[in-house]
């Protein structure tokens, strides 16, 4: 379905018109996120009307998306302490109270989550120049997801392009262009400026939830997603994140044959735009098209893991 | 400094009075954070005024609070790929893109967090009702924290008793009463209702900065905390949730010889309150010390690990 | 191919007959390792006549048979410090020397593994009448693996059942019986006694490397392997242990209708015979083949994970 | 008690003079051990005498050494099913069979373990001339641990210290030279040769059981071990490996101010001897002292973790 194919120039040439190195100073690791500004909290908080919210987190478990490949696997919870110590009287030495106790094993980026500034390389250097000894096995030195830790509070906006051409979902590898974006937002009655926090809907969630599996492609395969155009929309407005619910936000296969994930580069690399994945936006979107409104407060804290690279989230729209 | 010793009985009188068991139904799992409605989260929103967030988590590495006792470390941070990785050649295999990836292992509990309702037992029943076979090794089949995945988010207040009682911090083992509650809120000029979520400051976090080191007793030592009798002022006000700056909530030494953590027992196991420990309250106390202002919307969403005791979680305080 | 179907009374028939509970005093945890003498380790040793190892350890990597059902995943192993590390100058805070360091998540009977005393149950019991208190999240304090932490070398016997009936391996499904150990050992030229550690090649790792894949069925599903009538073998000759290159060492589906891999409970259980699984059997099998001496020095000393019921193994076949 | 200062200009002379690299071919991957041939491991089988064996691996749990610096935390041990889940009837869909699972997280060189000859690099080079390049994220292409699964097999030689200089243990930064390895080699009445894998005892791991703690030191801080004129008898004889019953082999603090620990230099990177370290030596040397044998057959094998740049191991000395 993407027929177009474009050019590593003109993904360049991209990358170099909207990139935003510097603009907010040489130590600036936060990107467009400079752009929530106080007021725009505020303009945020004034959308919650009716007092509902909506966790868009997919559950964390081993029946996640993820396949295993390249270290991805699914989230793995332990019990340290259970009901079974309770009743056996492995506890004794307490006095009269018992407990549970947990742990997981989390890959950052395995289900619903941010994509830290750090998370891309073009090149050989990451949003605002900084290098790769800046990301060592240690973590990240510079543009680590804790950048952000009070940051994720702004104005959400959800463009459902599913539901704006008339489908349940996005068909595999079909694209979403500016066009669609523009489009999807005057249908919806928004704006999108600087600073709002944009979530795309596919509907891919929905049809995933229909067939009961994850099926071969939904992590790591053919998807419906942003084309390179979209970043037109994004950058222009000056949007602080940018959130999808498909594994990687592009249309896969890419419109480029000599680049994976071009948009990563334009958005995350050049105009330090956040990126948010495998956002469950069903509930949400069925609500939007209830009561027509497609604007709500959004609040998305990363994990404060120092020098992390990305971070599982539990996004809250509250409307 | 905890000189009133407190009989077993008078715990289970409170617990007693305070239980709240099928109060919303036998499959209830979300105890007083039912309080929370959509008019009081509309209220929280309101109290949107100046657009300034404050993130409430601890950092989550290793050198956090834990001691490795009980199976409690700090987090473990590993990276799948990263800068050396990107310098190195090893990625090669991508076209243009490069990319860092990791992952944690974590305690769920290790610093800021949530206790879910499943966290605790006494007599082998948890909230609700519940027993013991409701967590097996597989997790909390009742009482995860993910019951409260969308609802963690209402009228935040806050108590600064450190403040209220003319202290940097409150020393170890010294005990808040019931009336050291109301007479905090009292002076910050603030009601506590149903479904608020009230932040209790020790000042703890700010005197083990002035140390330079969590020391002997931070996690799991003597802590100056709740005292049993500030049940009184928690539940008969419906509050949704209780939180400190301190690792248990509670005084301690405890108030009981012969019950350890007794609150938790009339709290999470009988009023079902959701507790939170290990809040970084130190900035947001500084800021409501200079506008006056201790309420605020407050945004604490939990971790969605399915059959989860527990989470950290990364508040967000939003004024 | 299991076309007998045994009855539960059959199989617990032959659990009584071979019950050891006791036969070593209550404390005992070791089974018929008891029966690997100084004697026997002696004679062990006097096998080593051409001064050749065989490692019978599959790879523990991402690459493994694990599915992740029921928790079991393969080997998650990450590097610590790495030589990006080195190369970035990440280490340069060392004078001179650089290093790497690694760590594994690793399921303890995620490949090569024994199992131990501790692994199996039945009827609220464990090997030498231990309860179920016994094994709590902590691990076990009976019968865990560290109890033989110096006892798993002896002298090791090949019965290569799919050479001994002209195949290069068993089909899926197909039984062996007692009358196949004997033909096998009978064919090879080795006597089987007390002490003996039996390995029992069935070659379907060998089938696994001509498809190129674990397929659907090496882990967790049908397979061929030790019938219940084995047990009469095994049992009455006072072998330590029996070891397969199967993931169970049962046939698959049982013989039983109404047991689950009944031969854990008549050897783990009751006869106290430790267990090993996923042997890689083919390169010993050739050269065994190769110089017909069936019978070998082996050592297979268990990881001492404190508690552990089973252990990742190397184990080392010495001709 | 390090008193001599040795020059960066001295270790790198040795560093040139026991240089190993090529002598096997440009590809080997195992240095020295390639001097464990065939006869070699005959003859370390005839010296099992009286049917003994001696596991020398310290207890892999919460209480280890390890301090938790740079990652190395002690193992995490967690119970995916266990007694608990058996008693609660939360395995009831098996059928009559009960178990009990579980897994562990093992920094792989947290206790009793060999070092790879990918542990360790300088100037940019580990044994054989292998780059940087040659460690990435994804683990060890070159000189992995795994690289020895089927070689650790030789004749095992306890130069025994401690009991040489008559005391219980050495005291902390107590040098071990030359002299002493070949003095206490003549007392033992033992001759070390090419192949041999040589255990040199401080009996330091005595001195923190009679403590009852690891202390500040035994983990990372000052050591009696291996002094740099040590290298003149290891690398003379071509041993396979040496190992001590202290954290890193070496003296410490080192006899060099300019390089920190010049012996892993030496032996690892450039002779291609690999290094044991933590390894229990304590009832091995009390039955040497009685029987007066300081020869046995020694047996290690590493796990097979792909790309692993050391292993822990269970070594098994059988006398």
């Amino acid at each position: 379905m993407t027929s177009t194919v474009i050019s590593l120039e003109a993904v360049l040439e991209k990358a170099d018109q909207y990139r935003n190195w510097g603009k907010w100073g040489p130590d600036d690791e936060l990107g467009t996120v400079n752009n929530i500004t106080p007021d725009k909290i505020i303009e945020a908080a004034a959308l919650v009307r009716k007092g509902k919210v909506f966790s868009l987190a997919l559950p964390l478990d081993a029946g996640g998306p993820m396949t295993g490949a390249y270290g991805r696997v699914n989230p793995i919870h332990v019990m340290l302490q259970d009901g079974g110590d309770v009743a056996s009287g492995a506890q004794e030495h307490l006095a009269e109270l018992r407990y549970t106790d947990d742990a997981v094993y989390l890959v950052l980026q395995c289900a619903t989550q941010w994509d830290a500034l750090a998370h891309i390389y073009h090149e050989g250097k990451m949003y605002n120049g900084y290098g790769t000894e800046a990301v060592s096995s240690q973590g990240a030195a510079k543009n680590s997801i804790t950048a952000v830790k009070d940051k994720m509070v702004s104005r959400g906006v959800l463009l459902d392009i599913a539901t704006y051409k008339g489908k349940p979902w996005l068909d595999v590898s079909e694209p979403i262009e500016a066009a669609d974006l523009a489009g999807a937002a005057e249908a919806h009655g928004v704006e999108v400026g600087p600073g709002d926090i944009v979530l795309v809907r596919t509907g891919r969630i929905g049809f995933v939830r229909e067939r009961g599996s994850w099926g071969d492609e939904y992590s790591g395969g053919p998807a419906p997603g942003l084309a390179i155009s979209s970043s037109e929309f994004l950058c222009e407005r000056g949007v602080a994140a940018v959130a999808t619910d498909t594994w990687g936000i592009e249309v896969l296969p890419n419109e480029t044959a000599d680049v994976f994930q071009p948009l990563h580069i334009i958005l995350l690399v050049n105009a330090g735009i956040h990126i948010g994945e495998m956002f469950d936006l069903e509930a949400l979107a069925a609500d939007c098209r209830e009561d027509g409104v497609y604007e709500f407060m959004f609040v998305a804290p990363p994990l404060t893991v120092t020098g992390s690279v990305g971070s599982a989230i539990n996004p809250q729209a509250i409307k």
